[in-house]
Formats: structure tokens, C-alpha cells, sequence
């Protein structure tokens, strides 16, 4: 456990107040999981919003007991030395609204029928999953946020925090994200949807008390996310047309290819630790995002934003590519903002974003400690 | 009904003797759904063999009625005066086996039985597909082909028959086509398959004397398809980020835009005329098509070929990309064997092929008429 921030729990805030929804809807009470690395300095500005991607948690760094084999989705990245260095800074993730590790979600049980929300869960956006982060950081006291990151939806809500807080986020990092979804990759989202949905078992969403559980749908639906996690060229290095234990075809249904067994593992893993519903609510989410739309135009998203920009991209990410990217920091650098963007080589498509650390953690390192350098006392 | 071939019929051959498929099996009866468009010389050299893609049937051209209105599927290049000129050429299609247009597949009746094959059904290659369609050109006593054509699936088929009787295939035409799939392609096709064989309702693929067929499963996969037939930019052009019937979102899981209304129709009308069992095995037959891998390199693959190619491919097509063709051209031009390449610029991603007609016109025209003239009486 060296470098690490060693063993951690998740906590629990709930938010007893009325949430205003983008939907218009008014929703209570909102219970936040969230984990915490670091100590929040006196002067309160020391603090580092990391957000996890679609289908993560608030288990960002450490582990959860002293057998645990596998530390938090972000852990090369946080830690004391590390990119975000909990030496320095007091880092904080959070659970997504919504989901189903711990905030509060269709999964949850709605206290005014003692039944799970099920679909009576509100239908929500981007802007209100960060509106639900920014009620936690004031629960803290938190009057400036010394950086707020994310890759992929993470980054989407990280953009979409420091539009929405223009004056409270000093820096903002966005890694394998866009400002909207191509029509392609809301296609992508509607089939995983559709699969969910069109599984009998989901039955209109009230499953959780069922024996059967819309497990195929929600394994199918990740299986086809995973093929945009990947790109053509991580394929053939992980996989090529290597059959999976044999050495010629079965002539039956049964898996023959390697990257074909690599799908149901993926999908099978995922519906433990899964909510469909969650799946559903989130994708949707991802799917309404629309800075362009919203605001007239990225120049007026952007206006009034205040933070440091870091943006990073990878040249095989083809289902956030560069070029989304691009508009972004073409965006900024016509408003004329701080804005310092790379492109990363590497093979690996999407999911570049959670495996090219070395890279990433010198130009989050450098960026944190010495772009925004000296304005925090440690 | 100006250069058509006019009303036609399909009609059906049956293959009483065993066929021996490449699993080893021994298959029989087989019944062939074919239409024939022209008429066969008197020297039996001017048959043109023109094959369909994954979910084709053998109307390739003209109208089942004076109150058609649709086409067959190849209707535009099929005709007196069109590519394949019906004035010179005896042009003809067959339903692929396995399928569910006629020729005997899955749903097709197991005379033994008296029920419906469903996974009884053999598991079947590309090869074996092209043994079938040489049966029925055997039938009508035809020596020599003028010419194999196919695009994407079809496209494959006709490489292999190439193959697999070289003495027999004097030119042939592949569009938007690949010596095998990516892993990615695998991968699609693989969860489109998972999608069905999740459906409850397939029932282990005896479904076809219930109530409920696996229709969900089967729309899902059709949609999963739909994605890759066409491209991000295709995509851009005919959807954009552009909502269906409304100006704003609905904040509930009905579709909000036109690209999820767009794959749903597809999944919808889909179900109507094809079968899913059918959708297994010919997905899995594509699967399974690997010229590399089944003698030993592409160059040993068509050493023996002494077929005149015409190899069309286009720019964004990302499914079968040119980058696939350009494979086979290079192994052509190295064997030294007489080789016609046109990569088509379209936005239309894989659906290109049946869309830029006006070009393939040209081409395919053009490759038939001049580059092998002279050498059939007309």
C-alpha cells in the first residue's frame, strides 16, 4: 500500500431539502455516498472533485479493508505524491445521482411508499448530478473548488460544474469527454437501452422484487457499450481472431472467438454490480447532454467560466474523439480563456482514458502543482 | 416499369441428394428459391450469378405484381440496358441456405420430423453456401460463368466461389466486402446473436409454433446492424442530434431522437420478414469466413483463380473498410491476375453499396460489357 492512501470508507450525506430538477420536478430526500482523501486545508481551497465515469462509484482511491486486492478506480492517479496528491490536496468522489452504489437512485427505497422508485425515480440530467456534488462540497464549507476532474461522463459533468459554478472552480480537467453525444453514440445508448428495456424481466422496472432480474438485457447492453470502449485496433492486438479455448470452429452457438468471450465476461461481471434502472437513468443522462444546445452555443457555455482548463484526448477514442475534444479547447481559446489541451497516442481506444496513466499523471501533476501553483496554503 | 425486367416469379429447385457441408454433416433435401432475369444462350456463357447480402432474398430485380410498387433489392443495376444487361446476360439469383425466403433453413420443415429444424438446422459456411448456388448452375447445365457479383455477405460469397471452382468463374465482383471480419465485426454480430438467444422467447429456437416469437431479440440485433451499416457521418446527415416530433425532451425513456426512431423502424419491420434462427446461423457463417486463416494466406487463397475482379469499396465504410479491400487487390495484383479496383467516395458508411448507384453503374457496366466483351454470343 505504498503511495496509497491506505484503507477507506464510504460515507453517506443526505440532502433532507427539495432538489430542483432540470425536469422541473422537486425531489427529497437525496442521500450523496461519497469518499474523501486528504485533509481539507483551514482556508477551505484545497479541495479536488474527481467524478467517475458512467458506471463507476464513489470508491475512488484506497481500498475497503486490509485483503482487498483491488484499490478504487482511480488509485494510480490519487494518493499522497501522486497526480492528484492527497500530501497536498483534500480529494473527494462522490456517488452519481442516480445510480446504484450508494446515492440515492431507482434502486433506492422511495420513503413515502417504502417501495423501491423504480421508474417513478425522476428522469434527470447532467446538470442536476452536479447540482447534487455542489450541495456536498457546501456541506463541507468548500468556498472555492480547487479542481474539478473527470473522464468521459465524468468530464461531462465536470464541464458542466464549472459552466454552472463559474465562480467557485478555479480548474477544471477533462479527459475522453464532449460537450454532446454524436448521433452515433446515442445510437450505441438506445440499443443498450432498448435491450434493457425489451428484456421481460425488467417489467416496466419494478424487478426489484422479483426472482428475475433484466440480467440478460443489462449484460447485452453492456456488451455492446464495451465494443465502444474498445477500438478497431485494441481488438485485433487483445484479440485478433484467436478462437477461445479450440482450435477450430465448434459449428454450434457456442462462444468461438476470443473477443466474443471477452463480451459475456464483461457483461456477466457487470450485471453484479449493476442496476438496470440506474443503466437507463444515466445513459439517458449522458445522452441529453448538450452544452451547444443548452446554451445557444459553446462560446455561451463557456462565457462566464473562470477555471484553468486541462483537456486531454486519445487518438484511438472513437466514440469521444479528438475532434470533440478539439471544439471544446478551440472554444476556450477563442474566449480567450486558459486552456492547455494534449492528445495522447495510444491504442487502446475509449478505455485509454483509465490505462494510459504515465502519461496522464505528468501532465495532471505538472498542471496541479505548478500551473495553478502557490495559491493554495498546503 | 421502363427498363425492367417486369413481373417475375420465384421459383424453387430441389437438391434430393446429400450435400456435404464443411462441418462434415451430410444435409438433404435442399429447396433453392432462385429468380432468373434474361435468357441463357445457346452456348450457356453468358449467366451472371448475383448475391445477396446477410438479410437478401433471390428478388433481385423486377415486380411480384402489376400492383408492386417496390423493386427487388438489386432492381436498379438489374435490366435491359442497366449493368447487368438482361438484353445479353442470363442474370440469377438464389435465397442463401439457411435462410428464410424460400430456401430451406431453420424454419424450413424437417421432412423426417414433420416440425420446423430450429437448431437441428446444420451450422453452415460461407463455402457451403456457394455449393448450394453452384448446384442449382449445374442444374441449368451452365459450364462456365460469366460473371459472380456480390456486395458485403454477397460479396464474400462470390470470393469463395472464385475459390472454390476456378476453372468455372470468368470475372467476379466484390463490393464493400472483406477476406474476413474484424474482430470488431465479430463482435457486433456476437451480441446482435446474444440479443436473440436471451429472448425468452427463442425458446432454444423452437419458437415457431408458439404464440410469442423472439421478436425483441431479434429487433435488437437488427438495430445493433443498423449502427454499423451506417456512419458517423452518414449519421450527422440524416439525424444529427434532431428530436423526433418534439421540441424538447421528454424526460421519460420514450425515444426523444430521430436516430433511436430511425433503428427502432428497422428493428420493427425487420421482424416481419425475417426469421431469427436464420439470423443465427448466417451471421455465424460470416463469422466463420476467413480466406487467411482456411488456406493457410490470401495468396494461396486465390492462386488458383483464373477470374477477371472488379473490387469496389467506399471511403466510409467502416464495417468492411477499404482498407479490407485493398488486401485483396494487393494479394491480386501479386498473384498477377487481372484486377479492377475503385474505392467510391460516399457518406454513406457500408449502406453505400446499395445507395451509390450511378457509379457502380458505370463501373460494373463497363468492367462487364468492355473488359470481357467479345467473348460470349449474344
Amino acid at each position: 500500500m505504498e503511495n496509497s492512501v491506505g484503507i477507506v470508507k464510504t460515507k453517506y450525506y443526505t440532502i433532507e431539502e427539495n432538489i430542483k430538477l432540470e425536469s422541473g420536478v422537486e425531489f427529497a430526500p437525496t442521500t450523496v455516498a461519497y469518499e474523501t482523501y486528504g485533509k481539507l486545508n483551514e482556508d477551505k481551497n484545497n479541495a479536488i472533485l474527481v467524478i467517475h465515469a458512467l458506471t463507476g462509484d464513489a470508491h475512488a482511491a484506497g481500498y475497503r479493508n486490509e485483503n482487498d486486492k483491488k484499490p478504487g478506480w482511480w488509485d494510480v492517479l490519487i494518493g499522497p505524491n501522486k497526480a492528484f496528491d492527497t500530501n497536498k490536496y483534500f480529494v473527494i468522489c462522490t456517488n452519481i445521482f442516480g445510480g446504484c452504489s450508494g446515492t440515492t437512485g431507482p434502486s433506492s427505497i422511495n420513503p413515502k411508499t417504502g417501495e423501491p422508485y423504480g421508474i417513478t425515480f425522476p428522469v434527470f440530467t447532467i446538470e442536476d448530478t452536479v447540482l447534487v456534488q455542489k450541495k456536498l462540497l457546501d456541506y463541507f464549507g468548500i468556498k472555492e473548488l480547487y479542481c474539478v476532474a473527470g473522464g468521459s461522463m465524468g468530464g461531462m459533468e465536470a464541464m458542466q460544474f464549472a459552466i454552472s459554478y463559474p465562480d467557485f472552480v478555479k480548474s477544471t480537467i477533462l479527459i475522453a469527454t464532449t460537450s454532446r453525444l454524436s448521433p452515433q453514440a446515442i445510437a450505441f445508448n438506445a440499443v443498450g437501452r432498448n435491450s434493457i428495456i425489451s428484456d421481460p424481466a425488467w417489467n416496466n422496472g419494478n424487478y426489484y422484487n422479483q426472482e428475475t432480474k433484466p440480467d440478460r438485457g443489462l449484460s447485452n447492453a453492456r456488451m455492446i457499450g464495451h465494443i465502444t470502449y474498445l477500438c478497431e485496433e485494441a481488438m485485433y492486438n487483445k484479440f485478433g481472431r484467436k478462437l477461445q479455448d479450440k482450435d477450430h470452429y465448434d459449428f454450434n452457438f457456442d462462444i468461438d472467438f476470443q473477443v466474443e468471450s471477452y463480451l459475456q465476461h464483461q457483461g456477466q461481471i457487470f450485471i453484479d454490480r449493476f442496476d438496470a434502472n440506474s443503466y437507463l437513468y444515466i445513459t439517458k443522462a449522458v445522452d441529453y447532454f448538450d452544452l451547444e444546445d443548452k446554451y445557444g452555443s459553446l462560446e455561451n457555455a463557456f462565457s462566464k467560466s473562470k477555471s484553468k482548463y486541462l483537456i486531454i484526448s486519445f487518438d484511438s477514442d472513437w466514440l469521444f474523439p479528438t475532434s470533440q475534444a478539439k471544439e471544446i479547447v478551440n472554444t476556450l481559446m477563442k474566449l480567450d480563456k486558459d486552456v492547455s489541451f494534449c492528445e495522447i497516442q495510444s491504442p487502446c481506444g475509449h478505455d485509454a482514458f483509465l490505462l494510459e496513466y504515465e502519461v496522464q499523471e505528468k501532465i495532471i501533476k505538472s498542471f496541479l502543482d505548478n500551473h495553478i501553483k502557490g495559491e493554495i496554503n498546503e
